[in-house]
């Protein structure tokens, strides 16, 4: 990378300024730094993702503590989204399954189960109890199994993948909520109403986002098979 | 993190042996030795994630090319797969839609569209065609904003997140989806019909993931508030 674009960076915002700086061209940087200016050519050049969009990503990842009115704030209208997210009731109209049905109903072997189990997936700690969600989930790759996409076909530790990177956003969709729900003063029914459907309200966005970057991505595996006259990449900024 | 540990994950397949061996004790280890035993400690401490989960995440992640047969598999049911999730056409029962009536239809400020075509996520590289798909996305974040996640509050780069962990993610199922449909040897009809519904068979699973894990992030922040008697963690298997 060329000094002018790492000095462009340092100017728009995105990187600090040198972890030691040592004469007027010559500056130390530590592994930290390094891996946050890899970070940002990858969301430039893989994602074309534009600097105010990155600035904003940069300051919610990793593992900052929340203030403690964000901290306030999610204390209050944490244990409501939870719990509209799963009462934790059994399955409508029944009582809880066993371990032993579960497996029978939905076709799985215990190590299918008990791999669900181990992602964190499923069940409690001990894989005993099974609540609403999980029977929808447990639907969910019924369906999709039976469909084709079948678990001698496609090995279902695959599903890691969706752990690990819907994992990281679920975190910093938290931060990122509590964050700005406490900066635009939201208050009392208002903000537990709005922190009860956020979920919710958000799910259609991410299933179109999805797609569209399947897309994508399909295309830069095809190797840019865009229409002709349209160039595949277009810096926004005038980046040197 | 201990030489056991090390040694451990060597030998269970997630690990290659050092990088260079100089002794029966000593051995060296590069940069990307040192990122992805980070990574697995990552995946174990903060998703509890079991080895042989991790060890296809290890195989699946980077930028390792498709072999031949995933791309001739690839190049053939790809341009199915995008025409069904994007068939191109405008919105239906009318004509294209001009940037103008986008902007109105929306209330978006023209700075607002601006951000979204430069996040990937509207229009063509020129930002003034708008497929359906466009203008599902929309609608999308029109339903949350009038419900109150509105982009007073909550800015539209926050948008950053979704495209770069959804994106990974979806290089990901491209490839897993590339990868196990050759090797367990899905041909012709079946093989197109599958790759067509393939995005939309897992929308459900994403979908119910994704709140399971909003769940636990925001049970994490809250600092373990879970049922008594119950570990928060547990090691899957005889890790030293």
């Amino acid at each position: 990378m060329s000094v002018a674009t790492i000095k462009f960076y340092i100017r728009e915002g995105l990187l600090p300024p040198p972890t030691l700086k040592t004469g007027r061209t010559m500056g130390y940087y530590d592994q930290a730094y390094l891996e946050r200016l890899r970070l940002i050519r990858r969301l430039r050049e893989e994602h074309f993702m534009p600097l105010r969009a990155i600035r904003l990503l940069l300051e919610e990842r990793g593992d900052r503590p929340l203030s403690a009115d964000e901290s306030a704030l999610l204390a209050r209208v944490g244990p409501k989204v939870m719990h509209r997210l799963d009462p934790g009731s059994e399955a409508p109209g029944q009582g809880p399954l066993t371990r032993a049905q579960v497996i029978e109903r939905f076709g799985l072997g215990d190590d299918q189960l008990e791999l669900l189990r181990e992602l964190g997936l499923l069940g409690d700690e001990r894989g005993e109890h099974f609540s609403a969600m999980d029977l929808e989930l447990l639907a969910a790759l019924d369906r999709a199994d039976k469909a084709g996409l079948s678990r001698d076909r496609f090995p279902m530790e695959g599903l890691g993948h969706y752990v690990e990177l819907l994992g990281e956003l679920a975190k910093r969709e938290v931060r990122h909520f509590s964050h700005f729900a406490t900066t635009s003063g939201i208050q009392g029914d208002e903000l537990g109403r709005l922190a009860e459907s956020a979920t919710e309200l958000v799910e259609p966005i991410v299933t179109v986002i999805r797609r569209k970057l399947i897309l994508r991505a399909i295309r830069a595996e095809l190797g840019e098979t865009q229409a002709p006259g349209i160039p595949s990449t277009t810096k926004q900024e005038n980046e040197p």
